[in-house]
């Protein structure tokens, strides 16, 4: 997989490169997995051999503030980390369920708060199902968050492993490349 | 009720005033309707004999845009109704039912674009349940849409019957006030 993120282009399953139009052109990637109080986030730069890790992170707010506090704060930080790092290509993590309609709209508020802030610097939005993600990192979309967050830190050569929601912001961009590539049958959606 | 709306304070129902601590302050109340391709949303002021309406319209997006895109068109809209009529309070209508799962994601990154900027214009924001409000305009909880959006033009005298979207944030504007004046038994909820 380093190979591949390296920048080479292997053959997709058809015998044909399949790189999303225009996606090769993003070299700086932003992975985000937004949550209220503790969203992670991630840049990465292609590079050979393996791809550099610019930032990562995760946003905490205390429980005590209020939500639009939380978000303008989430708004902040991702707004300081483009501004620095200029991606031009953003993964977000596609939540396809919750455990209940309370915690979707919560769940949505803060992807809401990212999408925005992303939007608005002009990067191609892409959201990514977990278990995509997981099956791109893992090779298996049943992973345990521990396996992905050590998956990220070989593939990256990190020091150290990185928190859980850095290890999956940056999990997120490592694998919105990945598919972008023509490794996966289906490319992700911008949304 | 528009006596109360216009700046008199009428006794609670034990018998005392209770006006929230500090929302007298409050002269300029911005009330929000999100949706991702059509957020309404209404300005106004309390006077009297009856509160003037600073701003009123609906945000539309196109079916073509991705949602990145409608999120940072409503946060651009929003900023400049804020920064025109400077309102200190703000009221979202809290969504308290969905569809399903997905309707409620989509709904909550509508929300969460909302709340950031309000909340980064350092409005209060508060949250008041759709049934609060058709209660607090209307009298009857189940009221139909276009019952509220008549009873806002009379409360506010305006000239047309506003548009549905525009006509719920009116009215959730004044519902915030009328709650906060007393005469509602439970303050809404500040997120």
């Amino acid at each position: 997989m380093q190979a591949r993120l390296g920048g080479s282009r292997p053959k997709g399953r058809t015998g044909e490169t399949s790189v999303s139009p225009g996606f090769a052109d993003h070299q700086v990637i932003l992975g985000i997995d937004p949550s209220l109080r503790s969203t992670g986030y991630g840049v990465i730069r292609l590079a050979k051999p393996f791809p550099s890790t610019l930032a990562q992170g995760t946003i905490h707010c205390p429980r005590e503030w209020p939500r639009s506090r939380c978000l303008a704060r989430t708004a902040e930080v991702l707004r300081e980390v483009i501004r620095k790092h200029r991606p031009t290509a953003c993964a977000v993590e596609g939540l396809f369920f919750a455990q209940n309609l309370k915690t979707a709209l919560i769940m949505g508020e803060a992807r809401g708060a990212c999408l925005l802030t992303a939007g608005e610097a002009g990067l191609e939005v892409y959201e990514i199902a977990a278990r995509k993600v997981k099956q791109a990192i893992v090779g298996f979309g049943g992973a345990q968050k521990v396996a992905v967050a050590k998956m990220v830190q070989r593939i990256l050569h990190l020091e150290k492993v990185p928190m859980a929601d850095a290890a999956d912001a940056l999990a997120l961009a490592l694998a919105l490349v990945q598919e972008n590539r023509g490794l996966v049958w289906r490319a992700p959606k911008r949304i």
